[in-house]
């Protein structure tokens, strides 16, 4: 908004600004919006009641906070349509029904496994966003966009996936299109790492925060990486990838090729690995038993006897979470950022992990660095990734040259 | 500028932001500043003379890069007055006289000990600073404003600098506000990689690359990281901290207190310490040879001799380049770079210490990292710390507000 001070206001792209400052920081008056943008009261007067005549903002008499008179405030009309959430990851495939504002109206999960082919998970995606759309008895029509989140690197512009190493057969896979032709509106892919910190940014931890990262661990480990604002994809679109970063010295094979990589010493199924071979070795012990009773052991399992007190899980919790805060270590004497937030399945294993973690950050960090920092589990893990999914393709909806194009087009 | 021809442009800011057109992307035609900014020819036409009134920008008969007709071209008038780089570090203070665009008039240089009290190096710069003048026929009130690069973390807003580990006398010593006080022109104090990476962006291998990192390897190891063509500072002010990162594993003491940092294993001081070891225990050794010459071995002497081929000093300059390649890599993983530019006194060394940096970056990085990554020794390495403190401070005069303020008040 900064900018839009800066260089004053124009014609249809000052609807568009006016939008987006109600869009990010309704409700708010008329009044005030003239002070944001030093536009005349009648230029705003103009522009507002265009957007409403739009149905894209709303007014109503209403109290900031539930407190003071009540005013007329703008907001953001959120009931304009409808907009879909996906969240694949290695394991589940998760998917919902949101407003305009990313709110989740409804949603589904499944159980999936990551080596089926795009076709069938296509399928299954369709089954499920049909089931939703009848539940809700929204039709195909009210759909405004829909945006994905997919577990391997994706080339945002084009919404193909590139190289997923866990997933092959995904290569170039046109989900995007596919999706397109089949709901008829626009539909947005990208990394679901970089879905899960657009989410954060918008309903948790990453508030009204300008440089913070969101890590997931689960089968894998990413980190979407938010710089004054905005989403940074790098310059080949894979920053972010801190899986693959080397814990120096260890001998892990990866199936990158190299050795010691962050993800296959650390990531769930490392701790799955690590259990399976103690309870081998050691008939005796609880894991060995919970082996027994479920043919396998889950990385939660593992969590939930460390909180127990068995000591070995504990060693293997530790030992998870100290590789990931090593790597994050450096992560913050690189990037000083203010917040950090842990996601994914493995963050479900409770405060061990995490303080783990912590503490190799704070011991390995520059004292400058983490003065200020914050190191939070995200309190909305379980939907960041639908939320991110969903803001990112309201956002691309609404982008400036969007709703510049939309206010231009009412004015003919 | 995309901002601003998104949002339109109105008054004053109109021709601040024109000015900038000019400045960055001169020589450039008034046609093709009506093409960049959908203003109209006459509206052009009125800021651009206001402009050259104001001497800011000057236009004359030209050709582009010496080719075709010979048109009426705009560019930042060079010569509307001087400032002044300083870039001090461990073992040197260098200061140039430049002019508006950062083209080195003079230069001077003296090898001074970071030990030394604030007091005295002030005492060296103002000498140098008025010998610069005298030299040059200058006088102080040609100085438009002067720009200091500082090894060591800098609060930029005030320009202090904060618990330097090296020189600890300079914890917030007010080395902004003497010298304007001295010199009566505003001036700038940052940290000297951030300086560095600027003067890459201006005059080296950062020209128009959007994101890129530029590392300093000298007493101790730093980065400067640009974004989006922006240098990015971090929440604290200490991002590119990277000197402080650990190579895992080593356990060589850090001054900091922590356990193999990548500065204390590889920058200079450790060069040095592994060749006097092994001057020490190998008295017939080409480095005993040195030493018992010189008294001493630098990094630069070691440098030498593994260029000439001796096994020991290539051994130990290979570890060091390894370490910081090590560091590299998952600085590339994480932030995707398209440029790396290595620079500093170390980088002298040679073509073996920067292949041993390239080598471990492409083993330890994921090839659609190192894709399109180069790696480059900076060219202009002797000079990027004054050009960079050079224009730091000429964009900060020229910002867009200050600009902006300049022509409002031409206009009463």
């Amino acid at each position: 908004m900064e900018n839009a001070k800066k260089f004053g206001w124009a014609g249809a792209a000052a609807g568009a600004a006016i939008f987006n400052i109600i869009k990010d920081k309704g409700p708010i008056s008329r009044v005030e919006i003239v002070g944001q943008t030093g536009l005349s009261k009648s230029t705003v007067s103009q522009h507002v009641n265009k957007l409403i005549e739009m149905t894209l903002v709303s007014e109503e008499l209403a109290q900031i906070n539930g407190v003071g008179r009540r005013r007329r405030l703008l907001e953001l009309n959120k009931n304009v349509g409808y907009v879909i959430g996906i969240d694949l990851d290695a394991k589940s495939l998760k998917i919902a029904i949101c407003n305009m504002n990313a709110e989740i109206i409804d949603s589904d999960f499944v159980e999936i496994s990551v080596s089926s082919a795009p076709e069938k998970i296509l399928e299954k995606i369709e089954e499920m966003i049909d089931a939703l759309l009848v539940r809700n008895t929204i039709s195909i029509e009210e759909l405004v966009s829909a945006g994905m989140g997919f577990p391997g690197p994706v080339e945002f512009s084009t919404g193909l996936p590139i190289s997923p190493p866990i997933m092959p057969g995904w290569h170039q896979y046109p989900i995007r299109s596919k999706l397109e032709n089949i709901y008829n509106c626009p539909v947005y892919v990208d990394n679901d790492v970089n879905m899960m910190a657009l989410g954060e940014m918008h309903s948790g931890f990453g508030q009204d925060v300008d440089n913070f990262i969101f890590i997931k661990v689960g089968t894998g480990i990413g980190a979407g990486i938010i710089f004054d604002g905005q989403l940074y994809r790098g310059s080949q679109g894979c920053a972010g990838d801190i899986g693959h970063i080397a814990i120096d010295g260890d001998e892990t094979l990866c199936p990158c090729g190299n050795k010691g990589c962050l993800e296959v010493v650390s990531a769930g199924p490392a701790i799955e690995r690590k259990a399976l071979a103690f309870a081998d070795e050691n008939k005796n012990s609880l894991l060995a038993r919970i082996k027994e009773e479920k043919g396998t052991i889950t990385p939660l399992d593992v969590g939930l006897l460390a909180n127990n007190g068995d000591l070995v899980s504990q060693k293997i919790i530790r030992a998870s979470g100290k590789a990931i805060g090593t790597v994050l270590a450096k992560v913050t004497n690189l990037y000083n950022p203010r917040v950090i937030v842990i996601g994914g399945e493995i963050a479900r294993i409770g405060d061990m992990f995490l303080s783990s973690i912590k503490e190799k950050i704070y011991q390995r960090s520059l004292p400058l660095a983490t003065r200020e920092l914050k190191i939070r589990k995200s309190m909305i893990n379980e939907e960041v990734g639908l939320i991110g999914a969903a803001i990112t393709s309201i956002n691309e909806v609404y982008s400036h040259d969007n709703v510049t194009r939309m206010v231009m087009n009412q004015e003919k």
